[in-house]
């Protein structure tokens, strides 16, 4: 059978943002999970996880959509311009665009979330109220504190106001808006399911905060993932990953 | 203005490669590059190099593609069955879909390679007579010394028949065709114009390559960019990349 990936589009404040979809085979309705890619990253994120992901959902009758935040990959908008309250933005078109959708079933929808994905899933989930299942991989729970000691100790901002961040630009307004993001005790009020996996040996992300995750949302699954790093480089861990989520979403949207 | 970025896609052997064409504005026919993207890469690459690279180009008036090689990135198959000769049937497929394109002035084409994607342009190049312009960025001259040292002395082929190369799968098939690839030598019937671009402490392709291809097409530019690694992961090592290339690219396509 051929996979059915198509390349698709939405907008946000006249930018465009560009994605790809999986549809499973069969005619629908189908639920549906959009997954968020993570700070610098972009919709296929290391070894191509996020593109397996989204063909065993399809594979598990579940849509799966990808798309690239503003300023990120392939969609419009300069990254130095990114920040967390309009990647929130872009999140929530992405949701809408799954309500709208004649395949999805709308009472059926979830947000799998990598890294500073995982803290943009929380906060879409807080303003959407139909988010049934939340899932984090090495999610970011508080990002001030983390993104502070991480841009700031090591790096200075140029005369032209970024960061240089790798070869990313880093805008002045990611610093300036992190004080104004809702902490992880806002979820305290989701009503979904969630699962929040994390590697023991996440260098980038610390393994604490899945543990202020799990705190919050006392009835969600917490899965650590032994000796894992951030972006689980490794087969096994790869697998034990997908394998988690899959079978989380089957049997919970 | 708004860019012209669509999404298109391609056929290898009954598998779909998939990619992106950035198209400038105007009528054309216009001269057109075709973007190859590195080993374990896709074709975004690293901060997003490629596409501003893709973008920068179709401002001035070049057409750029930039498809992800079959078994990477959004590409149909599976990246255990990637080689080298592999990705060089579907360069040869991209190629010939620029020169069947109504907008592409055939006879003004060229390619960039990064990485193992510079190994894969020169290969193309001498298997296609009309390419007038190579731009390798950090590329391998000669994959199988380089590629044997990396993978066989610290990683190992488990008793399913691949080398876990963080979280990807090289396949036998990728080691067991190495020798079959032609050596650097046979580029030196190419007769268009070349730029070498590499990094003085790049410590996944050393210098050295750079060297070897500059002594096989001894009319070519050679860049070094001081102090830069393997992919330019800074902003200033970056920029002076993109503009040698446009300006090369503008100059001699």
């Amino acid at each position: 059978m051929k996979e059915r990936m198509e390349a698709v589009s939405l907008e946000v404040d006249g930018q465009k943002l560009r994605g790809m979809i999986h549809f499973p085979s069969g005619e629908g309705p189908f639920p549906a999970v959009a997954l968020f890619h993570g700070f610098t990253g972009q919709r296929m994120e290391p070894h191509f996880i996020f593109v397996k992901l989204a063909r065993l959902l399809a594979k598990n009758k579940i849509i799966a959509v990808r798309f690239d935040f503003r300023g990120s990959g392939e969609s419009e908008g300069e990254f130095q311009d990114m920040t967390i309250p309009g990647e929130v933005e872009d999140g929530i078109r992405i949701v809408d665009f799954l309500k709208e959708h004649l395949l999805v079933d709308k009472d059926r929808l979830g947000i799998v979330g990598l890294s500073l994905g995982g803290c943009i899933a929380r906060l879409v989930a807080t303003k959407q109220d139909n988010i049934k299942c939340l899932v984090f991989w090495s999610a970011v729970a508080s990002p001030e504190e983390l993104i502070k000691q991480k841009l700031t100790e090591e790096y200075q901002v140029t005369k032209e106001g970024y960061i240089d961040f790798g070869g990313n630009k880093v805008g002045k307004d990611f610093l300036a808006t992190l004080p104004r993001v809702e902490g992880p005790e806002s979820l305290s009020a989701y009503r979904g399911k969630a699962l929040i996996i994390h590697g023991t040996k996440d260098d980038t992300v610390p393994l604490e905060h899945a543990y202020q995750l799990k705190k919050i949302l006392p009835f969600s699954q917490l899965k650590k993932i032994e000796g894992a790093d951030h972006t689980y480089n490794r087969v096994d861990w790869e697998e034990e990953v997908l394998r988690k989520t899959v079978n989380f979403l089957k049997d919970n949207l």
